[in-house]
């Protein structure tokens, strides 16, 4: 009787040990919640830095940070065994993702997506705006680190660099080389002698693109992408016109991923019971021959 | 006496003659009410297709027909004596023209244009609503026969084409080669065999693509441009979702550049006073080493 005693006792300890376990794991709300607490920023709506799918009060068993939640990263997520994914760019194809025009039309590859949410019961959230509010803004942080530019920084405006004097043409070969980009598009003279740069990573939008190329202090700007009857055609008129100007397009992905790389090593100083990791979206482009 | 009054006479007819040489250049205004006339589909407001530039009461010298109203394609149109450029696609880098934040700036690359316009007596007009309208649309027709593909193309939808069985690498190539494109880029797998095309020309917008890539009869989608966190991520979802997809963006000026050719085929046969003339857009970008 008393053996039988110790041992229920022995595998109720052992259980609440177990229970004690899980309970340290935070719920993907608490792990946002610890986000908002530590970006320095007040949070401001309205944002687009909410949940997209899955059980805010789920536990987390690892969190993969990334600069797309593409179909392939939240695959590559739940085969490493995350849960929590943090991505800086939509999940479902609009910067507000919403879903209901492909739920009503029964889109197969949203349908995909959501079944691959759903099976590994993965929760999505954006982490967007607040990241890019963080001063220094956090996505040109990790852009400065993997460009090996900080030196390089405006310690008064953290989206110019002041480089050694280099050629459109190197300056695009080396960005497309550090940043391992296949497709890479530029305007302007090659053989341009430059050393004032302006880095506006994603799809900052034309009248900020502007008011960069505006700048005695700019003289190239390097972007993620823009519409081309907007700041390219603008750009290409600034060649034509003979100002010292350039416009480089490095795509949206390696425009701002290693932004997200930052993201993930911040994260790792405030969630320390579950990993964390970056998980790199790849370049959809290839160029053809 | 007598001889004063003949040469005076004389010397009004040939002024009557020269003025009755002048009147039979149409006006600006009068060019676009024969585009109205000729089009084949109603004038719906509201409409981009307005003036842009310039004074549409202005005696036309020449037409200069154009993908894109770049600085560079201004210059040659005045170089080449023609001050009406019909373009495709906007002169002041926004759908709607719209210039008052750019005036408000002083922003030099508007103001150089703007100098340009005026120096030369340039008038801009933009033709792109109803040039889609057209049945079959416009810049379609054109971009089928510069691609040589009329025979491949659906009677019953003027976007949808069935190819011989061709890889997407093949196919982008020559893609690249035909429109003599610098910088192209592919989402989808390179050895793909595909024979069921849809060109959307231009940057038609998600909600489009999206429906084209939807349809079983649609393996390629072909493009201008489109946002990255858009069109792109859904089709390289697509990709890992494994459908039978692929995406091929040209860029925006080849993808619709032949249909401005097009058109000036088609003014020429009621503007017949005046030289009419295609003035192609410049591909804005180089790719890097």
């Amino acid at each position: 009787m008393r053996r039988t005693v110790t041992t229920a006792l022995t595998a109720c300890f052992i259980l609440a040990l177990s229970a004690a376990a899980q309970d340290n794991r935070p719920t993907a709300r608490q792990v946002i919640e610890r986000i908002q607490k530590n970006v320095g920023v007040p949070w401001r709506e309205p944002t687009v830095d909410t949940f997209k799918a899955g059980d805010p009060e789920a536990r987390v068993t690892g969190v993969a940070v990334t600069m797309m939640a593409t179909l392939d990263v939240l695959q590559r997520a739940a085969a490493g065994g995350k849960n929590l994914i943090i991505t800086h760019e939509p999940t479902f194809y609009g910067h507000q993702d919403q879903t209901e025009d492909l739920a009503r039309e029964n889109d197969a590859v949203f349908a995909e997506k959501q079944a691959l949410i759903k099976k590994h019961g993965l929760v999505v959230w954006r982490f967007h705006d607040h990241w890019h509010r963080r001063r220094p803004d956090g996505i040109q942080t990790g852009m400065a680190r993997a460009l090996g530019w900080e030196k390089y920084r405006n310690p008064a405006n953290d989206s110019l660099y002041t480089l050694p004097a280099i050629t459109v043409a190197v300056l695009a070969s080396d960005l497309k080389k550090r940043l391992a980009i296949k497709t890479m598009r530029v305007v302007g003279d090659p053989a341009l002698k430059v050393t004032k740069l302006a880095l506006s990573p994603g799809a900052g939008g034309f009248a900020g693109h502007r008011r960069l190329l505006q700048r005695d202090d700019v003289e190239v700007l390097i972007i993620g992408e823009a519409p081309e009857w907007e700041t390219v055609e603008y750009a290409a008129d600034a060649v034509t016109a003979k100002r010292k100007k350039a416009l480089i397009i490095l795509g949206h992905i390696p425009s701002e991923q290693a932004g997200m790389d930052e993201c993930a090593r911040w994260m790792k100083t405030f969630v320390t019971e579950v990993p964390v990791e970056f998980v790199p979206a790849n370049e959809p482009f290839w160029a053809p021959k």
